[in-house]
């Protein structure tokens, strides 16, 4: 299968004539074609190669191209492709209680969607037919989806557009040690001050009138805000004490992302509800969805569920959840995942820190870390502003320019850089990654005006 | 592949333990495993043959496993199973390409989605960013999908249990000439009667503060409601005069099913924005998405579009889409689709209404056909009421059993029994199919009232 140059001209003028971008201003784009990917690296039409530290949108957790998933689609897709939701079918049925067997507590029944949004969309109708009640606490710090649902409880500055939305939607700041809503002092207080602050937040809000509380376990596009010991578990006995539904987004965490089946996991705390998506099969087919209690999915054991989609638990899609969950227990995925972050990625992001003093801090757990870039340590200001864009952003998009050159795709968000390589990445990849890190950061202590 | 029987009674066992269905009361329901499918048939778990009258859910346009889009699903597996948004890719590029080829006007660039609940969200917004404007208008006997969005503009009852919704929905009654809003005599009177109540809705809603107008062209799920003359070419000139976006929802009606590429092709009217999903690539992959007018697209050229999802453009769902146009053409599916309506069903239906009373319109184009069953031709009073459930629907159970009896899956929809087959189905098995509904509307017609 080798592309001519003819042809590959015409994939760029195509795709210029043709594709409609998410999230751009069309004219001002010039998306670069991905030709082939093989584990942690991927391709562009010129035969240049990446080390990938984004996994594209955080998705592929389990590396580009598995030979078990590929495999399980090529026999999947010779078998039956397409079967409606109404049916039963053996791929659907074995990845719904694979996903049960490794969710948490009593979460056993799975709903399945095309991706991340319409999971949040269908958690949150579940969260209001089950409490009868209308609504439902979000983040600022937060992104689930954009369809009407999903982008009317994400915080973050892409709901704008789509104001005004759903009605309902009550905002709450989530904790953030580095910049504390709070004038927290540390972690600790600003875990307790976080706590503190949704529930009085509930009580203003009358709780008995509040249906869910959403929240990404780790939020990831925001910032990767880990949250402080004991948070999660508060907010869990917020929700016990009013009957409120806790739904926890693991779309982006979820999956070996953060080194658990479930970031959840790694608190030992049981939500309701939780989305999933991307790393459940790292994305090779469109596939989403949401893990249900028993006692939510009892509501609608003699009532209809109010909702659906054409493609709810599509064969292909299942039939590579099926093969990637195989693939995590196989290969000891998590067990790598967790040590590549706390004996690589950590301490080589840390070692970053000490050169370069526009690394203001470091976080992360797993495979899941944020480079927080600033001007100055002391002030903390942001290498960029909040939301920036053209010139303002100009340092973010050199420091992203210099990865490229060097060989290594990045995940930037406003001042920070994630490093969200595949869950697979080796010890020796992530350190190439980390020497390209390592002088795109030299580009960004230029910008440095602290001491 | 065979498969075992412990291994079938495991697929049962899993799914009640562990799949949580759409639209469903989970403890009420016993879904059928299927096991196998090929071209018009798809096969049970106790080896029972169906021929498919549904499509699955009005998908399958192509039928089941056709082999070139299997070829396409592998080869592109194979090679690259997830590239995110902002690349661009051989499969997603070709894909965008041939259905800007196949539709009408100027709409010549696709804004790719998973199915057609986003479809629907994205043109939404893309006509509100667009135009400025909020208020949408949508017709009450409408189904648009089961996101926050999508649901808000739907009119049928699947809305109710998501209401209140998204603000700025105004509903209006759509053309049904055997039903008649407007009082009217004949489709040509229900046509201009139609048009007249739209454009007195648009002056009391003030038209200025109308986004879009969105309609599915041949309305689907909700009766094969098939446009008068006239009507469709009537809305777009509303949507001229007043500057509102004309949305059609081509997700059911698309793609062969009527015939045509797109259902508004028989009319010859170019709406400014289309959505599609299902019969693209048959539900092969999930896939959907928006065909987008010059114009539209030139309002995000400089301005980045507010919206997007991790799988836009997936290449493994392009990848069998543009197999699924290729299969389209060479193998003449929308001559055989036209002409199996015109010359196979069409007269077979009619032939089955000569036979039974309770058949009180037949009405179609291509292969999407409705059968309205009635008590009684003269008061049309339908066989079971408006959205019934449980014993007042008994009527339309008692009809479906026996097609399934008869080894025919029938999609049926309140009074209604669809006839909705793969566009690939030959006539010998429309009239095998045609064969079994006679005998079903025998039990049918046990409930007539009339003369
Ligand atoms: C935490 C989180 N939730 C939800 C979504 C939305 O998922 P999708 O893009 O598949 O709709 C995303 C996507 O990035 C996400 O990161
Ligand atoms: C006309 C129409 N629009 C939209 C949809 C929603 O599509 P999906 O189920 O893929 O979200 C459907 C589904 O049946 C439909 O028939």
């Amino acid at each position: 299968m080798t592309i001519t140059a003819p042809e590959r001209t015409r994939v760029r003028t195509d795709d210029r004539a043709h594709v409609f971008h998410s999230w751009s201003a069309q004219a001002q784009i010039d998306p670069m074609p991905i030709e082939r990917a093989e584990g942690s690296y991927f391709w562009d039409d010129e035969g240049r190669r990446y080390l990938d530290f984004s996994s594209q949108l955080v998705n592929v957790n389990i590396g580009y191209q598995h030979p078990r998933l590929v495999a399980a689609i090529t026999e999947q897709a010779a078998k039956l492709c397409t079967v409606a939701p109404g049916f039963a079918n053996d791929a659907r049925s074995e990845a719904a209680r694979l996903i049960a067997e490794v969710a948490p507590g009593d979460l056993d029944k799975v709903f399945f969607t095309n991706g991340g949004a319409e999971a949040n969309e269908n958690a949150l109708r579940m969260a209001r037919v089950h409490t009868g009640r209308h609504k439902v606490l979000a983040a600022y710090r937060s992104y689930h989806g954009a369809t009407a649902g999903a982008i009317a409880v994400t915080g973050d500055p892409r709901r704008w557009a789509s104001e005004p939305g759903v009605s309902g939607v009550v905002r709450y700041w989530g904790p953030y040690a580095y910049r504390s809503a709070f004038h927290a002092a540390d972690e600790h207080e600003e875990g307790a001050r976080a706590l503190a602050h949704l529930r009085d937040t509930l009580v203003v809000e009358g709780p008995h009138t509040v249906a869910a509380i959403i929240l990404e376990t780790v939020v990831g596009t925001n910032g990767v805000l880990v949250p402080p010991p004991g948070y999660l578990a508060g907010v869990r006995a917020l929700c016990d004490e009013f009957g409120i539904v806790m739904i926890v987004d693991e779309v982006m965490s979820g999956f070996g992302r953060c080194g658990e089946w479930f970031a959840v996991d790694h608190w030992d705390v049981v939500p309701d509800l939780i989305t999933f998506a991307k790393g459940v099969n790292s994305g090779y087919v469109p596939l989403g969805g949401v893990v249900i209690s028993r006692a939510i999915a009892a509501t609608f054991d003699d009532r209809p569920y109010p909702g659906g989609l054409t493609y709810s638990g599509h064969p292909l899609a299942c039939a590579s959840a099926v093969a990637s969950i195989g693939v995590f227990r196989d290969e000891g995925i998590l067990e790598h995942a967790r040590a590549l972050g706390r004996d690589v990625i950590g301490p080589e992001l840390r070692a970053l820190a000490r050169r370069h003093p526009s690394v203001g801090e470091v976080r992360g757990l797993g495979v899941m870390w944020a480079l927080e870039l600033v001007r100055d340590r002391k002030t903390r200001e942001p290498l960029v502003p909040f939301n920036a864009t053209g010139a303002a952003a100009a340092p973010m998009a050199e420091f992203a320019a210099a990865c490229k050159q060097g060989g290594l795709w990045p995940f930037t968000h406003f001042n920070r850089t994630h490093v969200v390589p595949p869950c697979t990445t080796t010890p020796e990849e992530v350190r190439e990654g980390v020497a390209v890190l390592d002088a795109a950061l030299d580009v960004v202590d230029r910008y440095y005006t602290g001491e």
